[in-house]
Parts: C-alpha cells; sequence; structure tokens
C-alpha cells in the first residue's frame, strides 16, 4: 500500500489497529479532491491488507474535517455542469467516464469504499466536523466524538443536499425523524446533542478520546478472526435492507458453513480447552455470501 | 389552490410557512371521507404552490384528531364489501376504479399525498390523535406535541389494523420493537411516553407547542433552498429503505450535481462572501432524482 | 399439536396466553440440535392452533439459554463439511436436501417460523441468553429482561458470525451502530446496557419477570381480534423492509379491507354501544395480503 499522501496520515499498531488521520491542519482538514482519491484509494487498499485489522479516522490538529474546501480553485465540487444527466444515465453509467468524474458525488465514491472494506471502521470525531466532514462519518460504523466536537450536516445552508451517501446511513443510525430534522434545520449539533439523538456512540474528554476509540477497536480484533469479522461487517448491513429475514438466512447460512467449517473449529476447541484461540483465516480471502 | 373546504382551515405567513387545522372541533376534529379527500387535495396542490415552503398540522380546539368519525352515516371506512380483493389486485389496479374507492385505504391515499409533498411537514399534536388521527401524523416528517397529546394506536381495539401506511413508516420512526408493542396493546400514550419511544421529537407546554413548531419551520426555510429542501426530503425517505448505498450515490450524485450547478452555486458564493444567500430556485421545478 | 418434547415444556391458560419453556436446566438451557428442531415444529403448530393466542418464551432454572451445545457430540452446528455451497445454491436450493440439513443454519429456521407465526412473541430474559440463546429472541417481537439476563452476541469469540436472521432484526430493533458494536465487541451486556440500547422493552426483578411478561402478552389479546393481530404483525415486519410506502398501501388495503368488512363490525358496533366486543375471527384464516 502507498502511504506517500499529501492529505492523509498512517500508522497501524502490532494488533493491526490503524490510525488514519486527515492531515491539512492548516485548513481545518478541510476535504477537496486530493484527500477524495487518498482516502478512496486508501479504504480499497485496506481492504486486501490484512496487517490492518480495524481503521480509526481522526483529524490533525484541532478540528475532524471542516467539509469541502470551497476556497480550492475552479470548481469545488469536481462535477462537469456541460452534462444533462438523468437517472438512467446514472444505473446504466455509473462506472464510466464521464460520469465517474462529471456527476458522481465525490464523497459518496470515498463513502462506499469505507463501506466495502471488511474491517470495522471508528471514527473519532476530535473538533469540527461540517458538510462532508460529518458525512464522511456515517459509512463507518460506529462513531465517538470528544466534547470539542461540533457535527453539522450544513448543506441546506449552502443550497445543495446532504451526500456520501448520507440518505442510506444516517436513518439506519437515528431514525427517520432524527435524520429529516438534521438535515431540514442544517444546524451545528453539539456532542451532546449527537449522543441524545444516537449518532455518536460516547463522548470522551479531548484527551480520552483516541485511547478509548483505541481500545474499542482493539477489543474488536485481539482474539478475534478476521474472517468471522469481515462476514459480521457483510451481514449486517446488508441485512439491514435486505427485503425479508429469509435474505438475512441466505447469507447467515453461508457465512456460517464458511466459519464453521474454518476459524470456528480453533474457536470452539479454543472455547473448550480454555485456552486463546490462534486463528489462521484472513481477511482478504472472506468468501461470497451474497 | 381552492381552500374552499369544509374541515380544513390554512394560513400562510410571509415566510412560506403554512398552518393547515384540522377544523371540526365539535367532532374533535374526527375524519371522515370529507377531510379525507380534503387532505388529500390540499397536499397533493400545496406539492406544485412555491409559496409554501413548509407545512405545520395541527387541530382546531382541545383535539388533534380523535381518528375515523364512526358515526357518520353508511360505511364509515368506504369500502366497497362485493369486492373480492387479493395482493394480486391491488398491485395491478391501485390506481383503478372501484379499486380506489372501493378497496384502497382512505388513510392511505392521504399519508401518500403528503410523502410526495416536497416541503417539509410537521405535525403540532395539540390533544388527543387516536387511530387514523395517530397515523396520520407518521407521514409527516416531524411530530411535536403537546402535554396534553394523547396518541393511540388503538385499532386492535375495533377489530382492525393499523393503516395509513403506519407499517413503512412506525418502525423506522421508533423500531420494530416499539411499534409491535404499541400497535398490539392498543394502549393511548402520553406525550411523554412517546417521547420516551422517540415517536414525538420534543414536549411543550399546550400555549408554547404552535411557536415552537413555527419556529422550527422557519428555520428550514428562512435562507434555504427549496430545490435543496425538496431534494432532502426525497433523499432521506428514499435512502431508508434503498437495498444498498450504491442506490443513494445515484440519487445523491444527481442531486449534487443539480444543486450544485443550481442554487449551489449562490450558496457557496454567499458563504464565501459572509453575507445572506438569495436563492431562485423553484421546488415545483425539482428535477427527478430516481 | 405434540407436546411430547425432549427440551421444552408449554402451558396455555384460558386467555390463549402460552408460557414455553426451553427446558434442558442441568445444561443452562443449552440450544441442540433436538431443541432446534423442537422449536421449529412448536411455532409452525402454533400458527395453527386457534387456541394459542399469544406465546412467552423463558428459560427453566437460572438460564434463559446459554447458546449451541458446543459439548454434544459430533458436529455442533449440523453442517456437511463435503459440500461447497454458493450464493447461487442457496437461492436456488434453499428448501432442497443436503441445503436443508446441510448448509441451512439451525437458528435462522427456528427464527423463521417465529416470524412466521401469526400472534405476538414475547421473549422473558430470565438468565443469560448467549449465542444463539440472544439471537433467538431477535425474531420475537418483544424482549423484558430480569435484572439477572445477560446477554451475549458472543460469536466473535469462538470465529463464527451471529446468525438466526439477526442481521434482520438486530439493525431494526437497535440501529446499525448499536448492532456493529454489539457484534464486534461480543461482549456480554447487562440488562441495563441491554435497556439503554434500547434491544429489551423493560427490565424487572427476576420474580416480577415472568407476571410482566404475561401481563403485557394479556394485554395484546384479550378483547382483541385474533385475525387483525395476525395481519399487525405483518404488517409492521413487512412494511419495516418495504421499499416505499405505497408497498405498505397496498397490504394495508387489503388488511383493512378484510378486517373492517370482519371482526371490524363488531369491533366498532361494540365501541358504539359501549360494550365489550365479542371477535369471532381465526387467525388460522387469515387472508394473504402480500
Amino acid at each position: 500500500m502507498t502511504t506517500d499522501w499529501e492529505t492523509l496520515k498512517l500508522e497501524v499498531d502490532d494488533d493491526g489497529v490503524a490510525v488514519l488521520t486527515l492531515s491539512r491542519p492548516e485548513a481545518l482538514n478541510a476535504f477537496d479532491l486530493t484527500m477524495a482519491r487518498e482516502l478512496e484509494t486508501f479504504f480499497l487498499d485496506a481492504a486486501s491488507d490484512d496487517t490492518i485489522r480495524a481503521i480509526v479516522v481522526t483529524g490533525a490538529g484541532r478540528a475532524f474535517c471542516a467539509g469541502m474546501d470551497l476556497t480550492a480553485e475552479g470548481n469545488v465540487f469536481g462535477l462537469d455542469e456541460s452534462l444533462e444527466p438523468t437517472p438512467e444515465d446514472l444505473r446504466d453509467h455509473l462506472d464510466e467516464e464521464p460520469w465517474h468524474s462529471g456527476v458522481r458525488d465525490t464523497g459518496g465514491k470515498v463513502s462506499l469504499a469505507i463501506h466495502a472494506c471488511p474491517k470495522p471502521v471508528i471514527a473519532a470525531i476530535n473538533g469540527p466536523a461540517v458538510g462532508v466532514g460529518a458525512t464522511l462519518t456515517l459509512g463507518m460504523d460506529i462513531r465517538l466524538a470528544s466534547t470539542k466536537a461540533r457535527i453539522g450536516f450544513v448543506f441546506g445552508r449552502l443550497g445543495i443536499v446532504p451526500e456520501a451517501c448520507s440518505s442510506w446511513f444516517l436513518p439506519r443510525i437515528v431514525g427517520v425523524q432524527q435524520a429529516l430534522e438534521w438535515t431540514y434545520s442544517a444546524e451545528i449539533l453539539t456532542s451532546e446533542q449527537a449522543l441524545a439523538g444516537r449518532l455518536v456512540r460516547s463522548v470522551h474528554e479531548p484527551e480520552e478520546l483516541l485511547p478509548a476509540a483505541l481500545e474499542l477497536a482493539r477489543s474488536f480484533v485481539v482474539g478475534r478472526s478476521p474472517v468471522a469479522l469481515a462476514l459480521t461487517k457483510r451481514l449486517i448491513y446488508s441485512g439491514a435492507a435486505a427485503p425479508h429475514p429469509v435474505d438475512a438466512h441466505r447469507a447467515d447460512s453461508l457465512a456460517m458453513w464458511h466459519t464453521s467449517t474454518g476459524d470456528g473449529k480453533e474457536g470452539v476447541a479454543a472455547f473448550l480447552e480454555k485456552r486463546a484461540p490462534d486463528f489462521t483465516g484472513r481477511a482478504s480471502e472472506t468468501p461470497e455470501i451474497h
């Protein structure tokens, strides 16, 4: 994996817990097309890198991410105004040029890469997370916030819409009523409001945020099967949107078959022998279950 | 828009915030076929009326809506008993006579009109909201309640089922466990119970209910793009039911393309120039994104 | 209905409220293939037994269900390792041998039977509910817990995945963020943690758990139409996963047509005459609405 980035920094510890830092502190880590491309590439690469077991995302300096860098030169959203896209175009040409660069929402490409990465991803929201800085965290699995976090789905103030697949994730995290109020009002939420609305899982003193996120990440991976973890992520998200429980049953059955004939044998043996398991499965070799 | 109604009253202020009042106070604003037809027509008309930016729905007198008027003459539900409807009939003939009048749930026709209206809709539940008086609020985006509100999904007591598309909305607002308990038990909830279960967003003293609802509505529309607001409503509801985040990404991309090449230009310019935006988009001209 | 079981006990009171007890107290009611077969059969049979109106499930002795009996002889999960199942196989051959016994998740077969049973099902979690002992309760409609309950989605510790259709139910009960944290961490939750996360509806002193569950079950059935109750269960679960409110509207319309021309007539008449209704509909004759 390349780590020759302009906007990101990465550290991976011995347990495979990575800290990915949005690192443009002079610009409050504002999101630009370079950061978008680097984030998308990182999560696509991390998917097949078995040395990375879980990922904590945080911001350098006092902000998490101040949103799209509106001071950037040229077309800040990277969209091609000469196109006249229709719903049919998006269905038929999503992956093609010019749709890829000219119509597709940049934040959404990052969210899809995060979603497809078969590892737990935790947002450690250390300060302001605004616009795409807020929606970017929704495709991550779990959000922790500092008392100094401020979270704003401020799109409505700019005459644009919440993006980055937020309309899929936000109602499934906080319910439709809360999702509508926050995106309609475009208000900046305190960490306590975000907690009360169940957007963030917990709130921490600033110096305790990253340790808490790392401890949580470590609890997900130490002594755990990477294959089982990867399949669990796929199951929960696909189950959350499946038409009927029998759809979950099909995927469950395959995931149980593969794990119980794989790492599950070692897991059950270790449990019965009252010792720590030694799993050998690799997330990069996770079988298809859908 | 006609406002020559028997059962409704409308006031629209200079910000485009409408107060629609269910107005049969002598009958506790009980829902009958006239009110159903007037509500459906109002929301269908409001969809294309750009002078209306947001809608607050409340009840005249001491009730919000006491439910279906069971004392009405004749067939209170308006259904044709001579039919023998099957699931296939509904799939194939939903919009046709006699299905339209003979089989289709009346409350559901109103809920679908509310849902299709590309404006924020807020329920200000000032008193008893029972049966269809309760389910009618579920297709609205946000519910505020007075301390005197009493909300009851009482259908089970009458040998009938919750309707008005409540089975789509209620689990997405409060989760399936709470939705099942309330519809199974058919109990009347206090405003505090409704708040604890996340059905209502906030509870207010009676005299403060309508001002709070109006303030919230105003925060959604003043200085905001009607097109962005309309697209946000569509995105959140469609995203809440989409099979995969990529489905949200398609719609997001179109909505971002249209807004960032439309009202978003003014929004970004105003932000950079530290002035209030002057949006010119019209909700009635919102592009298709699905 | 046969009640000649090795692992279950059943009592049904005069109101039709059944208490089904997982009864292998010497093994903390551990789930084995016998219990799985007996549970699946019970719920399939109960679906057509009109003397059973609601079902409370609890555990004998100090546990609810300690999970899969890992000390069982042979292949504890009952899966055939010689198969090489693919997603296509599951789609095409779910109901066929050898898929039925060789690939299909055992817990899921029970969850699907619970889900298909047109009666309210309440879990009274009296003690440890771990692994399939936890996921088994998710397909039940409502969960009550004793202060002594301990609930653990511990699959990750064993190198396997959460099953029993939990990926469909859990995010719809507690939201995706909480579902991911609990299944990733595989921690054992106290009853208070389960309540704070909205997994259980209420927590009770041990001796008050079963009375509370019975009182709740009785409130669902006494003076209620079994047909309306059966249709309500179907509506809420199908609505929670339907693509659009109009899908709920189709099913609502059929359910309202059938009930308002059936038990609803007696319900409305009794309401107007201020007397208790005398419903004659039978859950076993519930019409198709989807």
